[in-house]
């Protein structure tokens, strides 16, 4: 079996910015030759998530008021006592989208639906520098 | 190793229609003498999502009133300028559930609990047809 | 390729109780022999979830008191109409944060961020022994 790991660095600017990692996908998948196999790109850090939804401006603005509204940055949380920090809501609101995600490659493109694209949702509170791991297996 | 695609075609009623997965997938296992490795259930389209849950009809209701009572349909989203479409809550929804799951297989069966099922939950407003990728490692 | 599956085995308190599982991950990883590739730890039944956090005593009451008042014990679920039972709440809870998680691993480490742990997070309403699966390809 092949395993390769690649990354994909990005900039963030926190507050729930939504970042499209499907072109980089895409090269990464090609480059490194993988025609049939699994790709997983996990997110280090407990602030940010990754998950699939159709990149388009509309629903950028409609998933980070659905996350704000849900775990809103000025609620309380106990999280700010730990650490005298102003991001509890950017912990929960990553814990839960999950940081990664696992996309089949067939015949040398990853699975997604034409609408579909593989994010990274950066809820830190702050522009973050951020560098997804991005795992193949084939 | 091997890697084996294989896919489940169904058709959902849309508006959260709960389809229970794990009756083909332990069937896909069998066939493709996958003993040990990992499953990987992938809903291409963005507006379906995977997950487990015991597969019993007053989960069925509950989880379907749940994702609705988070996002309703009736709510204001930005996609609908986008596309003029009425589907915004679906792609919350599936974003939020997320489209893949990945299943230890062990001694040739899912490692799901016994009131465990995986589910493809369809959040789209109208009855659609999807086509789950199912991936095997092993 | 190798697949190797270990088990995690524990006694939580449910009532949303966050068991830290990356202890255990990093010996599994170190005891197999792991270098590079994937470590899957999938929980089975279907009341209990798997994400990452950061694993501190603020946090560990934030997601337990968000998803409480997400999904309230005390609300009505059909759930309880099936199987008279009490945890409509722990099911919903569960499927919501998902049942397994899959982190790349590179040279011998989990790709985890400095503050970002792999934890169980119990939903029943009630003390349960769980068996986690972990299984390793590489």
């Amino acid at each position: 079996m092949t395993v390769k790991t690649e990354y994909i660095t990005t900039e963030t600017k926190g507050n729930r910015d939504l970042v499209d990692l499907t072109p980089k996908l895409r090269e990464i998948v090609k480059k490194c030759g993988l025609v049939n196999g699994i790709i997983t790109a996990f997110a280090p850090g407990s602030t940010a998530g990754i998950t699939t939804i159709e990149y388009e401006p509309g629903l950028t603005k409609d998933i980070s008021i659905f996350l704000e509204s849900l775990l809103p940055y000025a609620g309380n949380y106990h999280h700010h006592e730990t650490w005298h920090d102003d991001n509890g809501s950017s912990h929960l609101q990553a814990s839960f989208i999950g940081p990664s995600i696992t996309v089949p490659v067939v015949d040398g493109d990853l699975t997604l639906g034409t609408w579909q694209q593989v994010v990274l949702i950066d809820c830190d509170t702050r522009p973050r520098r951020r560098r997804v791991v991005v795992q193949m297996l084939f």
